[in-house]
């Protein structure tokens, strides 16, 4: 039995972490002025805290400055897209980001549509989705996970083109975009949500799998081709005695069967997850450029 | 040896313009005005004037009030979008299409941005195709080719849910959104484009195949799974000297040799193409139902 290589997450985003940092010094330089991300929180949950402020480290540590708002947890939906407002208008600020999910209280739909296009660095405004979807149009930011998970074939290698893909999940912000960009790069793709009937069969065919279902174990080793390769974006709680927190996390990929299938796959933790990040600091620099008319 | 199902799209179009035709006489009486469609022409291309005078006679029929702008071939972008803003803030106009290809000088995605989404019923508009795409929102109006490829689905009452669907082609009007609609009823849709190697495999898996490649005869006998619903968009000129032009139109299936192995298929001439016009009315209707705020 031969083992798959393991992509190792953390030591590409760190990588292009380097590669972000050099640039920023660079644009420093130029026109003495850093990018800016801002991010919006409402209420207190204490996930969103977490993610929050590991963005906020990750920006810091590449020079991106970061502008920070916390909103309590009944706040109205006025008072959120007055804020959203001030950062759209402010030119030291190149991305804005929305803490998800927010309260229930209010309108996701219209609080997200409140980011002006150019500084939706998440990239989810719709008319984005549907520059992306469409053949002679670009979109201005590829979502961050899945231009995460490209970044990984591309960076280990994996030719895409005129290959068979299996995504499984349709998300609007993992499953579908990444589907499109893959192929974008003309793989065949087939998409696999919950109605799948036997989704085993159909992912057996693929050369590239990307798992984006929110399902621990889901892709067993019997679903993997001999030498595909997988990407696991799944990040699932499972209860761990042995772990000080009572659970750990997972992927969608049951790993130790997968490993001796697959020719390559992503570890969880470690895996697409720090490359998320990585690319939102990658669109607010392309934000930044794009606002200053600097060249790529 | 069976044979599959003929799926009339004249017979059906024929009802569903009855059906308009029933809905707009009602909506006459009810608010005094009809809904309108108008149609911008640029240069004087034989296949377009056809396409535009067809349409105008469809509109005629069904009581859609029709506007036609002729301009001439070395007209500038500047004109043509003057004649789409004075439609956009027309309220007797709930539609506005303009006619494809423009002649060269002119830049299409900067003319068809032009459209006031509210009226551009032929759903082509970034924003429209990334609702189109998105959980939770909806798209204004369904491109009419796609459109009429799931009404004859729906009314031949073939279950989607569950079922494997190929779509073979992804242009921007017809494959990419075609296969988003046979996913959002919870098919399992794999897209084959022209980089796809073995593309007869995977399409011998679907259950439901709908084939948007412009390539007569592509589609054998062999691409088909016993029993699979086969839908037929291409229309391809091919040679025929018993013909009096000299050519006729067939679409990409070599319908002789599928129709003994699909359940039920669609004919070229006479299957989605009298469809894609009738979700033509379909969408103005639908358009000017809105604008007047009467119910559905
Ligand atoms: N690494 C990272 O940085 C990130 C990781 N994630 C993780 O990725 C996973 C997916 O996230 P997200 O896309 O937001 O999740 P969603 O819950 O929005 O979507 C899950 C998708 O998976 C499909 N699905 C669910 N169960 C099955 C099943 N048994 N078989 C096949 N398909 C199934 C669903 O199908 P249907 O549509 O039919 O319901 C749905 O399309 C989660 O674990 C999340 O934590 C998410 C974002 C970033
Ligand atoms: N019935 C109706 O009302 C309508 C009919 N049509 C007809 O439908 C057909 C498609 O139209 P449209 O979508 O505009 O065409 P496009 O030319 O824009 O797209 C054709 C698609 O088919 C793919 N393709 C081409 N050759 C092959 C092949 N050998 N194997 C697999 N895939 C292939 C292309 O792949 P790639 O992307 O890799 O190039 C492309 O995605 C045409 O015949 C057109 O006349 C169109 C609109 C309305």
């Amino acid at each position: 039995d031969s083992v798959a290589t393991v992509i190792d997450g953390k030591v590409v985003a760190k990588q292009i972490r380097e590669e972000i940092s050099v640039e920023i010094s660079r644009m420093k330089e130029q026109i003495g002025t850093a990018p800016g991300l801002a991010v919006i929180l409402v209420g207190a949950r204490k996930d969103s805290q977490t993610y929050v402020r590991n963005k906020k480290k990750a920006c810091e540590a590449v020079g991106i400055t970061s502008f920070e708002i916390n909103l309590p947890e009944d706040c109205t939906e006025e008072q959120v897209i007055k804020h959203i407002d001030t950062f759209n208008s402010d030119p030291s600020v190149h991305g804005i980001l929305i803490q998800l999910p927010l309260p229930r209280h209010l309108n996701e739909e219209k609080i997200l549509n409140a980011v002006t296009i150019e500084k939706d660095v998440d990239g989810f405004h719709p008319l984005n989705i549907g520059r992306l979807m469409m053949q002679g149009r670009k979109p201005l930011f590829v979502p961050c996970t899945p231009k995460g998970c490209m970044e990984l074939l591309h960076r280990h290698k994996v030719q895409i083109k005129g290959k068979r893909a299996v995504v499984i999940g349709r998300s609007n912000i993992v499953g579908m975009p990444v589907a499109l960009l893959l192929q974008e790069e003309n793989a065949t793709v087939s998409i696999v949500h919950s109605h799948t009937k036997n989704p085993e069969e159909i992912t057996r065919q693929a050369d590239i799998v990307i798992s984006a279902a929110g399902v621990a174990n889901l892709v067993r080793g019997n679903w993997i081709k001999s030498g595909a390769v997988v990407i696991d974006v799944g990040i699932n709680p499972v209860d761990d005695s042995e772990n000080a927190r009572g659970y750990k996390l997972v992927g969608d990929v049951c790993y130790e069967e997968v490993c001796k299938k697959a020719s390559a796959i992503t570890p969880v933790p470690g895996g697409v997850g720090p490359m998320t990040i990585a690319m939102l600091l990658s669109n607010t620099l392309l934000s930044a450029k794009r606002f200053h008319k600097l060249s790529n």
